[in-house]
């Protein structure tokens, strides 16, 4: 997360870098819940192995979709809006331009 | 586990396949036991990717161990043995030739 984004101003890159961390701390946090809830639960080897499906899964997604360097960043934030992991709120201080791009992909 | 071994007797495919699923079960019992105890405290992304790492590692070494199909079934007892997940006495009915080569080996 210690990029410089071209085309971002300082409050703009700092309004992101917040956002993406709230935006990541509630994924894992959901990720957290969903395996406290699944272990409690285990009682077999079958249950085991599909615990361990989900998180592989889980891992893959979170970690592919929190890359801050990642160059669709507009993009990113507009998934995370629409996972409801980001509220557009939060991307308050982005310039107009970027929040319509945000909003708008955040439709799709 | 729907074989039939060549060399064993239908007694002695009984006790190694009771003895494979006693020592299946507390294999899994154990990594359940240990999963439950992480899951309980997880408080953030790195602990939840040290447990899925984990649960890999231990599946991994599980389906390794334990497939019965596996040709040298006396060394994967002996294995079991002396990872504890099985007591010797489990396998009586098998031939002396047998166990004296799986106590041997459990040595090592």
């Amino acid at each position: 997360m210690d990029i410089t984004l071209v085309g971002w101003t300082e409050e703009e890159q700092t309004v992101a870098r917040v956002a993406f961390e709230q935006a990541y701390t509630r994924a894992v946090a959901g990720l957290i819940a969903a395996i406290k809830l699944q272990a409690v639960e285990l009682a077999g080897a079958e249950a085991v192995w599909q615990l361990h499906d989900f998180i592989s899964i889980q891992r893959h997604v979170i970690e592919g979709r929190f890359d801050f360097r990642f160059e669709g960043l507009l993009f990113t934030f507009a998934s995370l809006i629409k996972e409801g992991l980001l509220q557009p709120e939060e991307l308050q201080g982005l310039d107009a331009e970027k929040l319509g791009k945000i909003t708008a992909m955040a439709r799709f």
